[in-house]
């Protein structure tokens, strides 16, 4: 996204700046922000709900209706208005209609194995769901060294592509006729080290609790489950040594971690390009939608040649 | 416990030394021991039944019936047979009358605030039930340097009790008509830093992660629950940042670090003796067994001068 403008008191962009506009902010003052342990800013979090923080009032509106503003940063418009506090300066050498892939999923998925999980070399890892959270994972357990990368999909065209990203094995629950997780025990030889559930669905986080060994196994939670919000797991999984972990956007404080990702994606230290099988211009961006919800997609980039943003602090 | 004689292959240990009999043991060569990260042994871990591993036989019997043996050590009666693996040798200057308690509910605690959940100076823990339990956690966390110890507890008589061990603030639910996590997070500002769940109820597990803040609340469960094995709370507690880990003898491996809790204890660096309010000879045992149930005791020791035990190897 490009600045079209900023408002009142906004002094850290201009006109022409190149951003990353993220769903979740840094507000830099709160006592998630000022903690130095925590992403999960107070006043631009996810506690919001599509208006601005300071008068509780959208910025769009349609013949005097208010249009909600979605996941902070609207980004479907060609013509946005974000909190600064949610967007990032990054480099304009940067190609937008790659990185913008940082703005979530795969910025995600890197940030819950290192920052959230912070994988050891030579783990052994499993990855339940292989879309581009999932795949993430995996190449962020593969930088760090992990030797085996176990992932999981009920999707059996999943297990080529995967490979690509670091998947070192993959399964297919319907393969077999066992619970997936005491398939996974008995092949690492009673459980992974870290556990990534990355589907969104909680009945998933207790099976990834089970596939993860005792003593040390951790289990990280990424996805946000569209039924059931409850999680649900036998306390002995936990008196056995296991630990339960919850990863918002990776972990990562958008402002302060953003721009470094961006650098290792142009030094080529990080894939993005891989995760890109569909550009679609904006006018078919039902055409993402449908690919999306057929699982025959990573990422599309919806095409807006002309977006533009004004920046604002109220 | 004072060693009456060893079975074979037993070479650690000979008549007449001082150990501490422990219901998890360290076997030294699973997985779980040789990892350096964990406690809960795959050979002499929970997992057994009231036999030894080596046949699935029991050493006591009545009448050629098996005698199960009892937590792996069945200490409650004169003369028992544990596996060396389950035994710990200490010090012969250490009095066993009040070292025993380091056998679970002392070094439990303190092992969960300082191994498990490796508490901060200055930081802010809550501790839901104040039995020997909590109240060994509240030590670990004053010995740690929080700044507020908060501890909950339904008997209001526990209030002034927990003090002596560190508690800094103490809150009975029942007198306030707010659910007491909401009162947890006004009185801290959005919620403590750590969690600790010591009663032995799942549904106070929700409680204790709710109770604690966004961004890095950890909550630890120490309790083994009597009723509804089955954990249960909102994914969106994980999602913004809380963990859940669970605590098996607070992380202490047996014989590898109980005999240096014994020399704190006897450096006066951990208190023990301020928990022994009961001291009962054997033949009154069930008085112990009614005070307990009753909550009027934090720890009953049970007497038995001429106790000995066989350490086997098989
Ligand atoms: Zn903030
Ligand atoms: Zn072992």
């Amino acid at each position: 996204m490009i600045v079209e403008s900023v408002g009142q008191g906004v002094t850290e962009f201009k006109e022409g700046d190149h951003v990353l506009t993220v769903f979740t902010g840094e507000c830099m003052q709160c006592r998630q922000c000022t903690s130095g342990k925590s992403n999960v800013c107070e006043v631009l979090g996810l506690e919001r709900r599509g208006v601005m923080h300071s008068d509780q009032k959208t910025r769009f509106s349609i013949n005097g209706k208010p249009i909600y503003h979605y996941c902070a940063v609207s980004s479907f418009s060609e013509y946005t208005v974000v909190h600064s506090g949610c967007a990032v300066k990054v480099s304009p050498l940067a190609p937008l209609e790659k990185i913008c892939l940082l703005s979530c999923g795969v910025a995600a998925g890197l940030g819950a194995a290192w920052n959230v999980a912070d994988i050891c070399e030579g783990s052994t890892v499993v990855i339940f769901g292989l879309g581009t959270l999932g795949l993430s994972v995996a190449q962020g357990a593969k930088l760090r060294g992990a030797s085996r990368i176990i992932g999981v999909d009920t999707n059996p065209e999943k297990g080529e592509i995967a490979k690509a990203f670091g998947i070192t094995e993959f399964l297919d629950p319907n393969d077999s006729n066992e619970p997936i997780q005491q398939v996974i025990k008995h092949i690492t030889g009673g459980g992974a080290d870290y556990s990534f559930e990355c589907i969104g669905d909680t009945g998933m986080i207790t099976t990834a609790l089970q596939s993860c060994c005792d003593g040390w196994g951790l289990t990280v939670t990424l996805g946000v489950p569209k039924e059931k919000p409850e999680v649900t797991a036998h306390y002995g999984l936990f008196l056995n040594g296991r630990t339960l972990k919850g990863s918002l956007f990776g972990g990562w404080k958008p402002k302060s971690d953003l721009p470094s990702l961006v650098e290792k994606y142009m030094k080529k230290e990080i894939q993005i390009d891989e995760f890109i099988t569909h550009n679609i211009p904006f006018e078919d961006i039902n055409k993402a939608f449908n690919l999306m919800r057929a699982g025959r997609c990573l990422r599309c980039v919806i095409h807006m040649p002309n977006a533009k943003a004004t920046l604002v602090k109220e």
